[in-house]
């Protein structure tokens, strides 16, 4: 089958084997697969990954699988967990200690014709939801996982750093809380979608768009940039006691002002990936298609990872 | 009056000027002082504070002031706040936006014969909590902030890092709580008090201290250690949704793993100033006296503050 690879470079393949799914596994045939920043960080080396990537997929059994039959359309969880370990006992599975995750550490991922993914993992896609919106149900989840980590009032004025793909769908789920927000953003397409949405927007391009009365006035702020320099902001942001979300990985490690930190009493929590029940109900009601770059077949895999590199770029989906 | 002041560096005075109290602050003398490491940072340059230093202390009301009578002995709480902005208004006073540190920032402190202290700041000292006891009040204060930050349940596995003199009490409070807690530390002194205390401790002087088991075990972690290695070592210690607790101000810029906190949904939470109310309920029924190291005349300020300096000191005093 053709699999998008990484080897020592990404690379696209037409003889990779078809998968062999375990007895609580399900085969699955792709439908439709998006390009992630981590799918980015993955070709520069980030946790040593070499396999088929991607993990943001959405697809169709090709056989009979736990409670559905063949021909069901599904979205799959990417962490595949042992279920006995503490951290699975303890409820948190997403941090299974000998976790794999789909296309990102030790488990081939969805960038291919087929794959495989445990039953346990995967979720039906309600009818309602076209191929378009349901490959945005794990980068959507990640986005509601803000939620989970945060508590935001509507009388909370928030700000999210980073208009990218992950920025656009946080912005969208704190839209729905009814909070003082703006997005920070300094790309011209994000802006152009947040004006559409009516969602409030400061352009970091400009000089001077960091107002005094901004500083120390958040109860929350979302960093969605992956760079030290947004956590910096965030930190001018934040008020004392407020909160400061973290919803990206960054580059080696970062110098930050933790003296800051303590003095004001902030509180930096980490989120990672969310709950895909939750996504699959409030998707349809937010705009995901817009975020649609372009739409590549598979063969065109190479080009498709290129043209996502850009910044500005929206979301780039693979199809079989 | 005698103070110890810090221009380009400490110097004891003998001709400061007495103060000369706001009708809302009162006029104290001093009974006993302590040195703390920020005031050792302060001589460092931090925050380019000039003027006279201290800001734990105990003294007797030289004048009738508030509820209170000419005599009574008080401690005072340390930050001087408008009580009309945001923060104050919000229920965090501590965090003023034009707030005023005692013997920390743009306010005269306690090394010396006698000060001065908005009256509201005050709090009277009960007959049974001898001066020696009552000088540990804001430090210990500063110690049950870490419970005010952080929830910790009898359950919970804890490690605090760092025995120094905060160190100490924050180790004296968490085993009130009953939690599984291990206090990680380097010196032979503050060793010999946690043995002595009952309190189990880990010697990260000994080669394999960090046993494969603590990895990713704790519930909370407390950084009293101020470097970027003490918060290394947190990370390496906290469980996937745990909580690492700042308790100090840290030189510079550390650099630090952002991706693993946002990775591994850690909070990181900051903690600075403590309820004095709770701390003089509580401070009778834990070890305070054992951790004096010394106790030095005013005249001898200097000699005190170099003393205090070394590592493995506790805590160095200072008497009129």
């Amino acid at each position: 089958m053709r699999a998008l690879r990484l080897d020592d470079e990404p690379i696209v393949t037409y003889d990779e084997p078809e998968p062999a799914p375990n007895p609580d596994e399900a085969l699955i045939a792709l439908r439709l697969a998006g390009i992630c920043q981590t799918d980015q960080e993955l070709a520069r080396g980030y946790a040593g990954f070499r396999g088929i990537m991607g993990h943001e997929f959405g697809g169709e059994l090709l056989t009979d699988a736990g409670p559905w039959q063949a021909g069901q359309r599904v979205v799959g969880e990417i962490n595949i967990t042992c279920g006995q370990c503490d951290f699975c006992l303890a409820g948190i599975p997403g941090h299974c200690r000998q976790r794999a995750v789909l296309g990102i550490h030790s488990y081939p991922g969805a960038f291919a014709d087929r794959l495989r993914l445990p039953v346990r993992n995967l979720h039906a896609v309600p009818d309602a939801i076209p191929d378009e919106v349901a490959v945005f149900t794990e980068p959507f989840a990640a986005a509601l996982q803000v939620l989970e980590m945060a508590a935001i009032h509507p009388a909370h004025r928030v700000f999210l750093i980073g208009a990218g793909k992950l920025g656009l769908l946080a912005a969208q789920v704190l839209r729905r809380t009814g909070c003082d927000l703006a997005i920070i953003a300094r790309q011209s397409r994000p802006i152009e979608l947040l004006r559409r949405w009516g969602i409030s927007w400061l352009d970091a391009r400009e000089e001077g768009w960091l107002k005094a009365v901004y500083r120390r006035s958040a109860h929350v702020v979302i960093d969605c940039t992956g760079n030290a320099e947004g956590f910096a902001t965030a930190l001018e942001l934040v008020r004392p006691r407020g909160t400061i979300v973290l919803k990206s990985t960054y580059a080696g490690l970062p110098q930050i002002d933790l003296s800051r930190v303590a003095v004001d009493e902030v509180s930096v929590v980490g989120s990672r990936c969310g709950p895909f029940e939750a996504a699959l109900r409030i998707i349809p009601e937010v705009d995901v298609q817009s975020m649609i770059e372009r739409i590549y077949p598979l063969d065109e895999a190479l080009t498709a990872f290129e043209h996502a590199t850009h910044r500005g770029v929206l979301k780039v989906l693979l199809r079989p």
